[in-house]
């Protein structure tokens, strides 16, 4: 399966998946600026103007990468919270899957949180609104967790947010030359994210 | 005193500093590959031509903006080290100045994190050199106090590595809108990094 459809399966139809993957590359490569819709189209095999047919701009194809990378991140992490489990598994799942996309993925990761500034409005409030939900899951079960007596944290805002943090640099450092494999670097901030809200014990692969 | 002076005061002339911050202006809101030499002399109130007295190119004036970054990082954390404190009173304060300087200059910061892969050879070399010495400050913090049983840790590498990118990610997030100062940033994150390599106790300000 080429990788532009397995990263937006729900992106139809095929050309505007690979204008995406071109412009993930391009973006990755030599930044927003540093790209033209010319360098994007051509990396995709079109022309400028087929560009146009799919997204009216080179801004219009950023926010819909950034959009559809994001609401598949919440997907995840919803259906995790969905599941039901206590706290601490909870909260280990949410990392482990968190950590291990942003090393998969991690150029359109990079991509995704570092343009993200580019973004006016009404897009960036799109992506502020799906970012703001998946901050809450975290928070939501950290604080779960303060309730049951499984996690003490002296600040339940700033402790999600750092173990988010934990997770989006990632995207920063990862790359192909790293040994440990993105599950596994998962695990292991799971771990990390345990101990950081304080949970009652350390549960090394008891709760995977 | 103006901004440029107090960001690089081991920077001569003063004009070549206020390239530095006209430099550190224009990558922060366009990126590197955005900015023209011209964007940077003119927003430092000189021609073109000027520029190139104090810098050889734009790329010699993002290294240099990257090399004093990191140089003046390790410094501060050197300095720390030195003092000769136990591991965990070191580990708290080291953390507390990396994040609260990535929180204060977190403009300087994110242009130093975001644009690194712009520089090659050799002005990456002296980077990534400056880098390697900064993680192994804290690597033979937390490995010291894993010999003292101040700390235990599964993993001294990738717990290093997730200490500072929390300290790291602080550039990406951090602005004026955020409440807690820098200073008070650093000590809630100096705690959250005590958690993450099982410090022995749970000393909440004990150590500053």
């Amino acid at each position: 399966m080429p990788l532009s459809d397995e990263l937006w399966p729900e992106v139809q139809p095929a050309a505007a998946r690979r204008l995406m993957l071109a412009g993930v590359q391009a973006f990755a490569e030599r930044g927003y600026h540093g790209t033209t819709t010319r360098d994007i189209a051509g990396a995709a095999g079109m022309s400028p103007a087929g560009l146009y047919v799919y997204f009216p701009s080179k801004l219009a194809l950023l926010a819909e990468i950034s959009r559809s990378g994001h609401e598949q991140m919440l997907a995840t992490l919803e259906k995790i919270v969905a599941e039901g489990r206590p706290p601490t598994a909870t909260l280990t799942r949410l990392m482990t899957d968190f950590v291990s996309w942003h090393a998969r993925r991690h150029t359109v990761a990079r991509v995704v949180q570092y343009e993200l500034h580019v973004l006016g409005d009404p897009e960036y409030q799109v992506v502020a609104a799906l970012r703001q939900q998946i901050e809450q899951l975290f928070r939501r079960t950290i604080s779960a967790g303060v309730t049951t007596g499984e996690f003490t944290v002296p600040e339940v805002r700033t402790t999600a947010r750092s173990v988010l943090s934990l997770g989006i640099d990632v995207a920063r450092w990862y790359g192909d030359h790293i040994r440990t494999g993105p599950t596994a670097l998962g695990r292991q901030y799971a771990q990390l994210a345990l101990r950081m809200v304080g949970a009652a014990a350390d549960p090394v692969g008891e709760h995977l």
